[in-house]
């Protein structure tokens, strides 16, 4: 009976031989990989892709369940079960394995049909099947979401806080399997970080059952009764490393390193798989691939929601009220939107001033605690599930706690706007754990990533409506105080009704031919101050409000080349921020002007923001005398 | 009976009542701060330094006991318990609270006598108390560390790997209390984010007691207990928000909101003590305070560390593994000496190559599994109790997952030595999960930190040699592959036994006058085989070696600026690198040049090392075209 007309049982008994076979294969074929985890889990995920509500021919259908492989370096296994359940042809997997622009890269990645999230860094698999599985939620759809974790992975503090918030949210619909191999790279995890996984899991509210994980019967039978369960299950599913071949088992060298030809071929012998070594090799050595496509048709969020009228202020205020008004509008007027809105909070709402959207809408409001790094990644998750997502927090802990995790972010093509409040010294008296001066600066190596920092409260309200139906990750960065209402010289709104915000644009505040100023951020307004009473003076340095630091126009460039000199002004350490871009820009356009670069140049102390930005000389007195005596 | 002459339960009544008044006194005078959990915390640090090892007249005395306070909001109530104990007059606390360039910051900072550790991001107190732990018994110190935590911060993840370290080292001189008033910005922690702590500490192996936390005879009893115990021990203390004002009390509100003149004046009734509010502000408002020092002479590291002989390197070989000779060399020669060296470890050691040390020294090194957030605040936190820390990892893992913890390193002065391998796209087939290409942009804006790229194994042994007896925080940062033994074009070693280190300088590798070429890190293998090319064809750039690419002499600029054009190399992010210093520095300094950067400029796909140099043009034979077009 042929490998085709197997069912039940037989035919998963034969597929895991196969992708044995195949794990082996492509790892001895690149050199390199990690067979051994592979070779543990690949029964669980045999049986999982054999339950779960999928379809290869249309790997993004609507309603699917989901499948997170947070160990992304078992990639070898996840590519032989996707091809032997129908995506793409094993031979591919097997040839293109870790070869130049392949889809089968060294670690999983989203960019291949079949992989819902790019993986690699340990730790984070969990927190991003929460934000999918709360994403079902509130999409009302039955899909689930599974999660197969390694247990070294274990140790990583992300994992508790991915496991309080599933069971804060009693997510019945999420199913976490732990490869339960015993070992990780350096030996036995009780050697290297003794931990008792199930009372870990027990302790935060979850149902823990236990299988042998070569065991078919068990795995589906446990999967079955996962399913009837009103609280998240983790199964923790007994493996061997290697399983399979006699010399690999329980092996610790063999979870990153491949093996020989001539190993391969005894181990092929055990397996009782035919040796296609040589074939693959005379393939491999030919089969060319494109750079892989981002598959933005399937990422990219595509929405229905509207902007809404904007709010005008015409009094001071901070631009943080603005933000949390105008997400608590664009929910109201959106409320009959196929796509949902969501905000996440970091136990801030009170200060962010999501509190608003949170009482009008507590069903798309997620309280996710003091746990920065599994909300970072759940929202983003949740964001690459047809929901816009929002994610507000204080500038230090949505940078600079989870730069690595707005890069993942980043890599996997999510959507997430995270809108930082407090950001700068404006935070004052709060001191230098609290002071973010380096929103920019972490922005800038994320390539993906756009950062917008408003002006007044009338510029957030406008960039707030503008990204509500964008696709992409954005940071719209912000201060704590209120600042005034900006007008031009006309003593006009600055940001009125009818403006419309544009990505990148740089926003003449005063026209001037004395030098440039560029200022970005809670400094506007001194900055302002500064220049009209330098005007009165007689002098007229031309002034630009930059709301996007990371990105400046070449015809901006060549003005301030032409003119000769410019200050950059803004609430950064004067390293990485707005003055840098300008100096990278200048350079990379073969440009030259005199830069004076006014910041933070070192960790602030702790006081009022006000006496904060004169110690720094950004009161509107220092920038009278330093942008006066470097323009003329 | 005078205050004075009080002793035991009065005194400790006596002084917990005067120093809640002091709370609410500073906080009103503010207008702002943390009222709330200074008043449900304070009996406990009251009892804690009345029973601990310390001499307020002596704060840095050695094997002092310490206490490190996780949650620096609660700053009031350390400042006044320190004055109470003789630190500093409790006056100056009350006047200096939250102004500027006094000590008495909105957290808790340093470089006030006293204080352990500065901390305000939360969840990182138990981390930096694990560290001084480890470092007393690698002392033979009897000294035991206190850490006081809030219940809010517990959601953290970080506290989770903490707690399994503290196990895994049975630290039985660490004892953690939990300030366990049940309240958070947002609410009720059941509310926030449901947690049973007491369970998570339990399943993590630490043994847990409970206490009245305004009871100073169960207070006092339950430390005398918990110094018995063989483990870890957890005190969850029962508090009450705002205790001892009635309207106060349990009121979430008070947690970061100070009281009106007119609601002090009654809580002072309250408490029955004397209002002097009006006294304190009138010598506020003329209390000049100078701008604090870092407090060197307390912060730095002295060590004895000797830096041997040089190991000479003639062949190909790979600078991890001269870095992890050198510290098992250095570990060797320096046995006898009064400073200790210790090495932490990620579950890595085989491939950053600290095996051997952990070998030699297995009482030195800390195999600190896959949690890079306790691991960096712990060693940091070891590197400030006179001990020379390193910490070896991946570039991914020990600089974009932990760059908030190393900022935290870089405000508590530490010592810590982070040694970076697999840097850049050099790590090749492990794709961009793995593919630290920000590892220099991210220290840009750490203005305390400095970064070091060896150029090849000889230059790496030296720079650790050099690394060997320095205080501060580095980072240096190599790549995986073998390169080559660096020569000089008269055939010598570059990096020769007599080479001495020197932070900041550029390293002339070929003479010339036909542009400059800047190259740091891997590229500088087949940058060096560029130029030489090159030369043959009679072209004559200029080239350096970077190996401090944040650091750039004004001497270097003016000789750049003279020849006019420049190309910089590097396995890093094109923008945030070195390229971007020299754009930066040239601007400061009123310089210029036409610059053309070559660097990795999108996310890399999977692939081999040399494969990926070509796809971003800096293998040899892209770079002879690109350099010799440019500088022509």
């Amino acid at each position: 009976m042929s490998k085709q007309e197997l069912t039940g049982i037989p035919m998963l008994e034969a597929r895991s031989k196969e992708a044995r076979a195949a794990i082996l294969t492509m790892t001895t074929l690149a050199g390199c990989g990690h067979p051994g985890g592979s070779m543990s889990s690949i029964d669980i995920l045999n049986c999982l892709y054999h339950t779960i509500r999928h379809d290869p021919k249309n790997p993004y259908m609507e309603n699917r369940d989901r499948v997170v492989v947070s160990i992304g370096h078992i990639s070898p296994a996840v590519y032989s079960i996707l091809a032997l359940t129908g995506y793409f042809p094993l031979e591919d997997a097997i040839t293109g394995y870790r070869v130049l622009h392949s889809r089968y890269e060294g670690h999983i990645e989203r960019e291949l049909p079949g992989v819902e999230w790019t993986t690699g860094n340990l730790g984070q698999g969990l927190s991003a099947a929460v934000g999918m599985a709360l994403a079902a939620k509130i999409k009302n759809s039955d899909a689930r979401v599974y999660v197969l974790m390694g247990d070294g992975e274990q140790q990583k503090g992300q994992q508790a806080e991915a496991r309080l918030m599933a069971s804060k949210y009693q997510l019945n619909n999420l199913c976490a399997i732990v490869d339960y191999n015993r070992l990780q790279i350096s030996g036995s995890i009780n050697d290297v970080m003794p931990q008792n996984i199930r009372k870990s899991y027990e302790a935060d509210g979850w149902m823990v059952m236990e299988v042998n994980g070569h065991d078919f019967r068990q795995i589906l039978s446990t999967l079955e009764q996962a399913r009837k369960q009103e609280k998240p299950v983790m199964i923790l599913a007994r493996t061997v490393m290697g399983k399979g071949v006699d010399f690999m088992e329980n092996q610790h060298k063999y979870h990153g390193s491949a093996l020989k030809p001539e190993q391969l071929e005894e181990a092929l012998k055990q397996l009782g798989e035919p040796n296609r070594f040589e074939e693959y090799k005379a393939l491999r050595a030919v089969t060319p691939f494109a750079p892989a496509l981002a598959l933005d048709e399937h990422f990219s969020l595509k929405t229905d929601l509207q902007a809404g009228q904007p709010i005008v202020y015409e009094e001071k205020t901070d631009n943080r009220s603005a933000w949390g008004a105008a997400i608590k509008d664009l929910g109201e007027i959106n409320q009959a939107a196929q796509t949902p809105i969501a905000v996440f909070d970091c136990d801030l709402s009170g200060s962010v001033k999501t509190d608003g959207f949170a009482k009008a809408f507590p069903e798309r409001f997620f309280q996710a605690g003091i746990m920065e790094h599994n909300t970072c990644v759940a929202a983003g998750a949740m964001s690459s599930c047809g929901i816009q997502t929002f994610w507000s927090d204080f500038g230090m802990f949505g940078a600079a706690e989870v730069y690595n995790m707005q890069r993942l972010n980043d890599i996997n093509h999510a959507n997430l706007k995270v809108v930082l409040t407090h950001a700068g010294i404006d935070v004052g008296e709060d001191g230098k754990t609290h002071q973010s001066i380096d929103y920019i600066s972490l922005c800038r190596t994320l390539p993906g990533v756009r950062i917008i920092l408003p002006a007044d409260p009338n510029h957030t309200d406008r960039i707030i409506r503008w990204l509500i139906d964008k696709p992409g990750n954005y940071v719209v960065a912000m201060g704590r105080s209120k600042i005034p209402i900006l007008k031009t010289d006309a003593n006009q709104l600055m940001y009125p009704m009818d403006y419309s915000f544009e990505y990148g644009k740089a926003d003449l505040l005063r026209e001037g031919n004395q030098g440039c100023v560029l200022v970005c951020g809670t400094p506007v307004a001194n900055t302002i101050k500064a220049v009209d009473t330098l005007r009165e003076q007689g002098i007229f340095p031309k002034l630009y409000y930059i709301s996007s630091p990371l990105s400046l126009e070449r015809t901006l460039l060549e003005e301030i080349a032409k003119l000769g000199k410019v200050v950059t002004i803004e609430d950064h350490f004067i390293r990485g921020g707005l003055g840098t871009t300008l100096a990278e820009r200048l350079a990379e356009e073969g440009l030259c002007a005199r830069q004076l670069k006014i910041g933070v140049d070192k960790y602030a102390p702790s006081a009022p923001s006000d006496q904060l930005y004169q110690y720094f000389g950004m009161d509107a007195q220092s920038l009278i005398k330093s942008i006066g005596e470097w323009v003329q």
